[in-house]
């Protein structure tokens, strides 16, 4: 989905898991950690080896129709593309024997549902993925975006074009598959869809009824989803979705994340004099905006991010014994990502990085105010600006968080307008602040011992062993509360595709091996989760 | 002069007298304080009576000449026309008797150099002003800039073109003179001129010898001046130079500065990660450039307007008695002047700004970091800037302070370097940054109790009377001190045009009391500056 785009009443939205852990993940590590562990992911699983002489008699034929499903345009206001991108989706759904069916409203693309209903099963589980992808500038890419090609290596290691009929006699592991939304976010609905095929070849009974909810504009906002799920309610009841969008650990490990963290988002704007001043003649006397933000902003924050306005962490709820012993488990990245950003240090070094995400984040993200460098001029601004962005953590709300914040300045001898003030209202309150709040939306975060995170966690560990990653939170936000809210039900990140995948840019990839392992995770879940799950 | 420009050596260079004082004055002050004692302001001056009869006589003979000056193109960059000026000046003053030459050097417009020797005289003065102007755009003008144009009044306020011979009849205190440079800053030069008429025409002696001293590339940068000063030294030789330029209070009361700040400005650079980094993911871990900014800026200069930076008052000589009662005489403005700029209050209103203005002052003139409002992107900006200048007051240097600002940065943990750090200098250092420095020059004051300065009083007052004001220093900076050091002389500011001159833009003009009072002024300082010069 969009970085960050604006919606129509003007709020900046991040309902984008695909690009937020693709900024996660993008990194240029160049000796990757798991890179070892990667041999091993399903060394511990019962069903390897019949799993891999399936892969070794269908893998080509899974790339060849993948293959037609990545040929499809998909860029979600290309509206009769989207169409038969949903009838491709649904005639695949159907030739596994999903009841499937396109939910369809003016102006926005198809949502494409089915439902496999398993006898006996008390279970539903829901898979949600997207079908839609980033716009792309064919110009960039070295492969038409939409003719997809397979190589037996990474472009920039002078992976060569092959033809799908090598993976007969290859497992292609390391091959690439070049389209747009190969991995993003395609290669999920690939992989249920094999992940069917697996189970029906080796006549293994699903555990669990399974929805499918494939979207087709998560890249232009998700501005119909919420409500789509609120009118089809009864047909998507449930006990669990798994969202299936973005990448794996950039160690390859796979990973499960239980929350995200909310967000909500801050236009401040400080009046100095209402024309430029000459600083010579007025400086030391007219009220410096710049300098009543900074001193504004350095009572909100430290510079080592503990977030000093009152009461902020007053909701935030510690993490369980559970939770702090995943994250403990978890491999440790922080040296190495200081290494690639260049940095000498973090915020707060006695706490690595899954534990400071944990946490609420005050992120200055702008600042503007008169001129720098050879623009500078030797005047008082009339203004400054600075944009904020608030990360949540349960249980925060962005209500509450905006109480705070405007308490704070309130404290701090402001008085705060929502719109440009006016002369009476200039002259009459020395220190003036314009907030303009975003909607934001709540953290969300699904506990690790809830019956569905442990039927998952279980049901994945069966084929990833000690591999699996759990991840109590992302650190970036997408509004899975809403999700949850609206279907009544636990939500859980499961994503499968390689971090290098250049989602979102030109040449996206999938690797083949994320995809083998992600049909093996979608059939155990399929196989075992029903019974694990109270 | 040009606002702030950047010279060779790539510093801001503000050497720019006329846009200072235009920045102060170009208020449009709705009802002016000054416009019952305009009427007195030749009122006590003895030789009111002839000066009237002089001017009525010669008012339109000195507007004519004028006119032809002012119609001279005059962009220092306009070589050709720069010495058609330049030849045109040594006429006005030989014409008078004054000995003129013009100091030439290849890339520079002439600087035009006058001498009046006067048998007996032991003091001489020199008068500095200078005949180039502003660049036009002349679509903006309402008659073109070098075609004269006199109205009998504002053109905002319906002022109608009037041929010069209607100054037969009229007095014409509120006529304008309309053309580029009509007040900035060929008015002085013209006053000077017509001040030896009156003089003559009286059979009046001047009491000192002066030497004039008119450039053609302030409003350049005035990138040669003191280089010819310094070779002209003996030619230039003087004991006192007054500086013409820029216009009286606002009040228009007459009035005399003996000083202006020193400045020094620093582009600071803050680094944090060196991509921008997702806010979700990172915030709260990855170092935010923005947040570490705003809180070094928060320790060098509170919100009103104290700077924190240890002992940067410590070399801040106090004002006398006699620049205190100065102060405490001029007309109070700081109500007018809130009202105008739409503020609620000054930085520290204890004080008036003329008090506030002898003080050093830290300006933040810029901030910059990442983006806001429909730009803002959810991410952890790379760095973060800002731009300050420093407005210096005796004795401060631009050396020391520098020395004082660097000491405070590394007690604040900071590492400093002047250029863009590389890897190693990044993760090696957790707080970074990069200072570039201007030049800068110190402030200049000369003292009340100077004996040019008390004979210089002394000279005005017996033409204004208590209309003077006098002023310890400018706020705003021009390198007055480099003038004063290579002539080893007293420097005092004498500006005589209006205000609401619109000076560097479109339609300047002139309004002609203006000129009369200055050639007043000129006249009494010529007459009688010797006798009280001790």
């Amino acid at each position: 989905m969009k970085r960050a785009g604006k919606n129509k009443s003007g709020l900046f939205v991040l309902w984008s898991l695909s690009f937020v852990i693709f900024s996660l993940t993008s990194s240029s590590f160049s000796s990757l950690p798991g890179d070892r562990a990667r041999e091993n992911i399903l060394a511990s699983w019962g069903q390897r080896q019949e799993f891999e002489s399936f892969l070794a008699s269908k893998r080509a034929a899974i790339v060849q129709e993948y293959m037609e499903f990545l040929a499809i345009p998909n860029v979600a206001a290309d509206r009769e593309n989207m169409r038969r991108n949903a009838l491709f989706i649904q005639a695949m759904l159907e030739r596994r024997g999903v009841r499937a069916s396109l939910i369809e409203q003016e102006g926005c693309p198809p949502l494409v549902c089915g439902e496999l209903v398993v006898p006996g099963a008390s279970k539903t589980l829901l898979l949600y993925a997207h079908y839609d992808g980033q716009p792309v500038n064919p110009s960039e890419w070295t492969s038409p975006p939409w003719k997809p090609v397979l190589r037996d290596g990474l472009l920039e290691e002078g992976g060569k074009e092959i033809p799908v009929s090598v993976l007969e006699k290859s497992s292609g592991e390391e091959f690439r598959l070049y389209a747009r939304s190969a991995s993003d976010d395609k290669a999920p609905i690939m992989a249920v869809a094999a992940a069917l095929d697996f189970l029906r070849s080796r006549s293994l009974e699903l555990s669990i009824n399974v929805k499918f909810l494939f979207e087709g504009e998560e890249e232009a906002g998700s501005p119909h989803l919420l409500g789509l799920l609120e009118k089809n309610k009864s047909l998507l009841s449930g006990h669990g979705i798994l969202l299936c969008d973005g990448p794996v650990h950039q160690t390859r490990r796979p990973q499960i994340v239980f929350g995200a963290r909310g967000m909500l988002d801050l236009e401040m704007t400080v009046y100095g004099p209402k024309r430029a001043l000459h600083s010579g003649h007025y400086g030391n006397w007219a009220p410096n905006p710049a300098a009543l933000l900074a001193n504004l902003l350095a009572t909100m924050r430290d510079s080592r991010g503990k977030i000093l306005i009152e009461n902020f962490y007053g909701d935030v709820v510690p993490l369980t014994a559970e939770e702090r012993q995943a994250i403990a488990e978890a491999p440790q990245i922080d040296a190495l990502l200081l290494q690639e950003f260049e940095l000498a240090w973090s915020e707060d070094q006695k706490y690595r990085l899954e534990q400071r995400i944990m946490l609420p984040a005050m992120n200055i993200r702008g600042l503007e105010s008169g001129h720098v460098e050879e623009k500078a001029a030797n005047a008082i601004p009339t203004e400054a600006k600075a944009s904020v962005d608030f990360r949540l953590v349960p249980h925060q709300t962005p209500q509450k968080v905006r109480e705070l914040v405007e308490k704070h300045f309130l404290k701090q001898g402001f008085h705060i307008v929502d719109s440009t003030p006016d002369r009476e209202t200039r002259l009459k309150h020395p220190r003036l602040v314009k907030l303009e709040w975003g909607e934001g939306y709540p953290p969300a975060r699904t506990p690790m011992s809830a019956p569905f995170a442990k039927a998952v966690v279980h049901s994945l560990e069966k084929v990833a062993g000690p591999s699996l990653i759990k991840m109590p939170s992302l650190g970036g936000s997408i509004p899975m509360r809403g999700i949850m809210d609206v279907l009544e039900i636990d939500a859980i990140l499961l994503p499968i595709v390689n971090h290098d995948n250049n989602q979102h840019g030109p040449n996206e990839n999938l690797r083949l091996q994320n995809l083998w392992e992600g049909i093996a995770l979608f059939s155990s879940l399929f196989a075992g989760l029903g019974k694990h799950w109270l």
